[in-house]
């Protein structure tokens, strides 16, 4: 699915614009390596790939996915941050509670960032293995070691930050 | 899926803070034996793990999931309150019924939590056997006893209440 | 999944005042017999159990469960009302209408009680056969008889209307 | 699934109201054998069971089933009509274009009604095979050759039209 | 599934309107074989057929799916653009990320359309394999080429502008 050419090669940007953006990264503490696998990609790439200073970023935990909107919006409130990056990692159960947070919370984390006016990037992993979600998180066993999706997060981040900021590059 | 440890080591956190929290729990009847042992899991974590008097937790029933949403936010508007856990408990029955109102429930929680600016956590089951609902109220049979998530929601309701406080510690 | 005893026993409350609430019912007219006898439960129980005259009660009808939103919408607005009962039966057929009605009129009547700010019960049946229908409105052959569903939406706009008054008890 | 003798029979109705109506059809291109036959449906169903004139109803086209709630808001905005009844006929393929297109229009057509305040009915069947939607436009096969819904369509919104302005009986 | 000669027939229409719409086209770049054919299919047909210039168009890009709700809303308050056609291409893969992204999306570019009243095409294809993307944008392999469908969505767009501005023919 992933490719991971891609995201990282969103064309020209304005260098100096990226690396002045201030990111709001929460996460959830469920699957802790896997989010912590995927947090970590996500701050490499801000500070490395954009030269983003680690002091521009804040980091939050929240308990679930659940949480993620309301921290959202909450922390939104600061007036403080250029794009925000929720992330989390559901993994399909025994019971439909997976289904019903899952869905639930995509719509509002959408539907939060389209209040706000600040790009909130879907950093939810919605897997039904949790091979699945280790992979995604680039710490899958073996030869499926995988791609660590933070990376196009981040990549997503700065360029809806910009464009944002009227930056995008018209054709 | 529950992780015991995870959620109620969710770090350092100012007790006092917490400790002044003012809850709002409301449970549906259904299924009372199951929602009863949530409602009393999540009282007992906010007394003894956060020494929240139970006189700053209030406690209303409501007869069904359809209407915690409705409930939350007509006692919302009494500004009373930090954060709200509203419970039930829904099993998958012969008909639809089970997947509209949760599906319903779930959005509408949400919404509620995001438009009040007050943290509403997701206290609902939705289970596809009872004996599921019995394992995560932590009265399940036997050796699959469970764990309570109630424990684990009234820590969600804390954490979230001082995190919309501006007491979330970020990284 | 009907368990009789219990909505009716919502504990002590405000005899005086559940007696003097105004009741809104709107039903559709498809599967007239089934909805005729969960209507007449609901009415039933008002008048019988909570001692609510019957001419505080408006009985209205709409084609089908898609138009009950909008009905309950535009009358709540006469501001009369201290909670609505929409009554509507949905059985599945050949075709996805089912699906698309059951979920769109769930979510609508959710939302036009929170925006409301009236207490509006979720009266639809959403039934794979109608003897599942026949049965949730206490009409079902023989020994499955089953319990009429309209009593407990009585007993739950009862419930609600006080609540939404003010009158919910604390515990 | 249709009882033809049913939403005809909505009882007695002020027919001087409803001959004064002024209805707006709006329906899509895609499959136009059948949009044509629900369309005539609900034309004939207006001029010759209501008697409402020609020149009251507008009739307009737009691509797809996606058009319709846009095309329903946006036309609603020339505060000139007293219901609007959006048709189209979505038929599932290979791909799930079809359950996204249905949901997304079903819900959006019920807020617009909902928030314009003006009765929008449900005039998309949603259907499995072209023939279950030839049966009801009432074009099917033979034997099979179905009830036309458009003349229910055309009657809900004349009972939500006239319910709108105040005239729904109340029992 | 597609009617070559249908969406590009919508009857008479005021061409030189047309020819002055200012349309906005936002495309993901996953899958960018696909999104790269959909896209010129959009931009031959909005030059070619309506004799738009291509200086009245603008195209951007943004990560994924999930990202176009938010660009189309950012972008529309410019006030500049008659009507938008977000292009991305969804395929089915091991999780259900699929459906999530897919749900939320279209839901979240009908109701930027809604919210704006500037018409939002959905240039979205929710494919369950590659094949049918690569058949829907015209690319599909030997004589299952398809028909490209950014052609009808340039039509569509066009209409739903030319409506938009009062242009639309009533019956």
């Amino acid at each position: 699915m992933l490719d991971k050419a891609k995201t990282l090669t969103h064309g020209a940007y304005d260098a100096a614009a990226a690396s002045a953006l201030k990111i709001l990264v929460i996460h959830t503490r469920w699957n802790v390596e896997i989010v912590s696998a995927l947090r970590d990609g996500v701050l490499a790439t801000l500070t490395n790939q954009y030269a983003i200073p680690r002091s521009n970023i804040d980091v939050v935990e929240v308990p679930g996915a659940f949480e993620l909107p309301f921290a959202t919006k909450a922390l939104l409130k600061q007036g403080k941050y250029d794009a925000v990056i929720p992330i989390g990692v559901l993994i399909k159960g025994a019971t439909v509670h997976f289904e019903y947070i899952s869905e639930s919370a995509t719509h509002a984390l959408m539907n939060v960032g389209l209040e706000s006016g600040t790009p909130v990037i879907f950093g939810i992993l919605t897997c039904l293995t949790e091979e699945q979600a280790l992979q995604r998180a680039g710490i899958g066993s073996g030869a499926e070691k995988g791609h660590n999706h933070g990376i196009d997060w981040a990549a997503a981040a700065v360029e809806m930050a910009l464009l944002n900021q009227g930056k995008a590059r018209k054709h």
